[in-house]
């Protein structure tokens, strides 16, 4: 017995067989190819493609002109791969998307606008990618990571749970480019990367450091260090920065903003105080 | 009495009530939403999605593939929100580009491919905005106001007329990130941002200055200085840069230089001593 | 007589005369306008649009949202334009891609996704274009040349053969914005371009330099030259440069690299002393 779809909007089409939740939408010219499952609630805007082998979990929704599940290499070739991508729930893909089969994304997954993340990532729960930002593929990515807009995350990244990425900031991995000698870089809990930053190959970035805005990070990152320049440099121990138009210590950031942050209403160490140490192995908290 | 389509592609669909002046041309796999308003000689491409509560001026082209009038956090939340689009006459808009509801644009826009424009952005009449730029909402943004590739504008940023602002520079708003006390960027008439700068929260720029490119511009900067480096610095006047062919001086540009401008087949001079002073605060030059 | 398609997805627009080779594929939702040519073994995935003048080689592959052969200024003003667009055999035009009439381009071409490349582009063969890549049109490309994600290469560029240019490099073309004085680069053989590097209007750099992540090239590079900074400097001869774990040279790159390259299964000097003359002139090699 098949779910009777909620709406389901002119020129769709649903090629073999698509396992329906209950209550989906689904917009005008979508196509869904064989082997899709999406989940309950779960409303598809216009011009979505959703190749097979996907499955979008309950009470998501993805915007027009998305492609979720796409192939490598083209559809030519891979038609008949066995790729699978799974999405978890309450999900939010904004428009014009492209997420590749080949890859385990968590819950409360968000996305701006034609975010595109290759085949190989595996994401965690609550993290958001910016419009234009591109998750390159062969990553890993902790919980409540947050990247702004046109974040390049290079293969082999390694990004811890609540981290911070802005605009414009690129994870490289090749140490002798062109080489095959990749190398990825590891990114610590808490850290906080400023625009238009590039991080070089293999680095590790500490747990609280600041990577001050369009700084070459070159060197390994220290815990509660702010480098800055081409290439950076430590300039101050992030412990004394100060909100210049109050005079208040900012950082850590986790003990004074909690903004997306699952000690939202509460405060960081309550939240912490609270969490079994298989939960803090899960976000990679020390 | 309604205007007869002077062509409608073939799969198009159009909800409810859609209003349309005279000429108007659709291509194919077109989908108008309910209370969409189309000017006279609007020729708008090929899979084009227009969202409810858009007004599209008269001899505007929307190139295939736009979504016009997109919702903030996806539809299905926002479906039934009041959000309006006014967009001006003679617009040009290419292939691929999103803007959202929730904005008013002037006259003579144009934008390159898959450029972003957020809700609550203000933007005035003969601005240009280029590919893959991104507009991020809650911006004011003046008139003759050039953009070209891969700008990146943070909330609340403001943009006077007669600004340049060239390939992947990023205006940025948040002084100790992660936070919510934004301080957004201004940028005074007739400056010069040049590619790759990245201008930090709350910095003014004043008229007539230019930001070298890769420049990190942490400080105000002076009408007439030209800064360089990161962190940013002055290194000439403005008025002493020459071409490096002819040996002529070029600046103030607006001088010498006339393209796209109001002051086109006149001179600057001229055109300014006929402004009125109301233009001529529309314009905010002093 | 014409060849019957392999495959015709459901939707399909086919306006006025296609010429379709043998064995071609079409998704759904596709639109081909009057005077498209679609080569043998060619596979259009879903949703594309080929605009007339618009020629596609043998064995192509053509990602969904894919426009090929867009005009310049809408298509409004351009629809009767006589600009065409040749794309070799054996390409690999990732989703979401766009390609301009008025561009000359080689075999074996690769692009990645959202990939814009502007009018009276001419690309060799074996070119590879990364994801987000703006090609701004009016350059001229060599062969087994590999752009990687989110470059920006402004008209007026010239790249010879063999170069490799990494994430956010961005090509510059006015010395004295804004202006009408444009003034290409020019990139030489065998040159290597890092993530985030700037190149300033009218340089030059030579075969086999490399140009550090993030340098603001504002003077000539040399042959063999290692350049960082902002201003760039040069740092090291390139023929120096170890890689760290192996302590073994790499550089220049063609004798120790050969993934993608005409001479891979072989090396460098065996493969460069069985070409002729003339070959060697193609590639631009000394």
């Amino acid at each position: 017995m098949e779910n009777k779809l909620l709406k389901k909007g002119l020129n769709c089409i649903i090629e073999g067989k698509v396992n329906f939740g209950k209550n989906v939408s689904i917009g005008h010219n979508c196509i869904l190819e064989d082997g899709v499952t999406i989940g309950d609630d779960v409303f598809i805007d216009n011009c979505v493609i959703v190749r097979n082998g996907t499955t979008i979990g309950s009470n998501s929704y993805i915007g027009s002109n998305c492609i979720i599940g796409e192939k490598s290499n083209g559809s030519k070739a891979d038609k008949d791969s066995a790729g699978t991508l799974a999405i978890g729930h309450d999900a939010l893909i904004r428009s014009s998307s492209i997420i590749y089969s080949g890859s385990i994304i968590g819950n409360y997954f968000q996305t701006g606008h034609r975010v595109t993340i290759r085949e190989k990532s595996q994401i965690g729960d609550n993290v958001s990618v910016g419009t234009l930002s591109d998750i390159q593929g062969n990553c890993i990515i902790g919980n409540y990571v947050r990247m702004h807009s046109n974040v390049h995350i290079g293969q082999l990244s390694r990004i811890d749970s609540f981290v911070w990425i802005f605009p414009y900031v690129v994870l490289t991995n090749d140490p002798t480019p062109p080489s095959e000698n990749f190398s990825g870089v590891h990114i610590c809990s808490f850290a906080i990367v400023a625009t238009g930053s590039i991080v070089m190959p293999g680095i590790t970035i500490e747990q609280d450091s600041l990577i001050g805005a369009g700084a070459i990070v070159t060197k390994d990152v220290h815990q509660f260090d702010v480098v800055v320049g081409n290439p950076a440099k430590p300039i101050a121990d992030i412990r004394n920065i100060k909100n210049k138009k109050t005079g208040e210590l900012v950082y850590p950031w986790r003990e004074h903003f909690s903004k997306y942050m699952p000690w939202e209403g509460t405060d960081y160490s309550s939240w912490y105080s609270n969490l079994s140490i298989d939960e803090k192995d899960n976000f990679g908290i020390k």
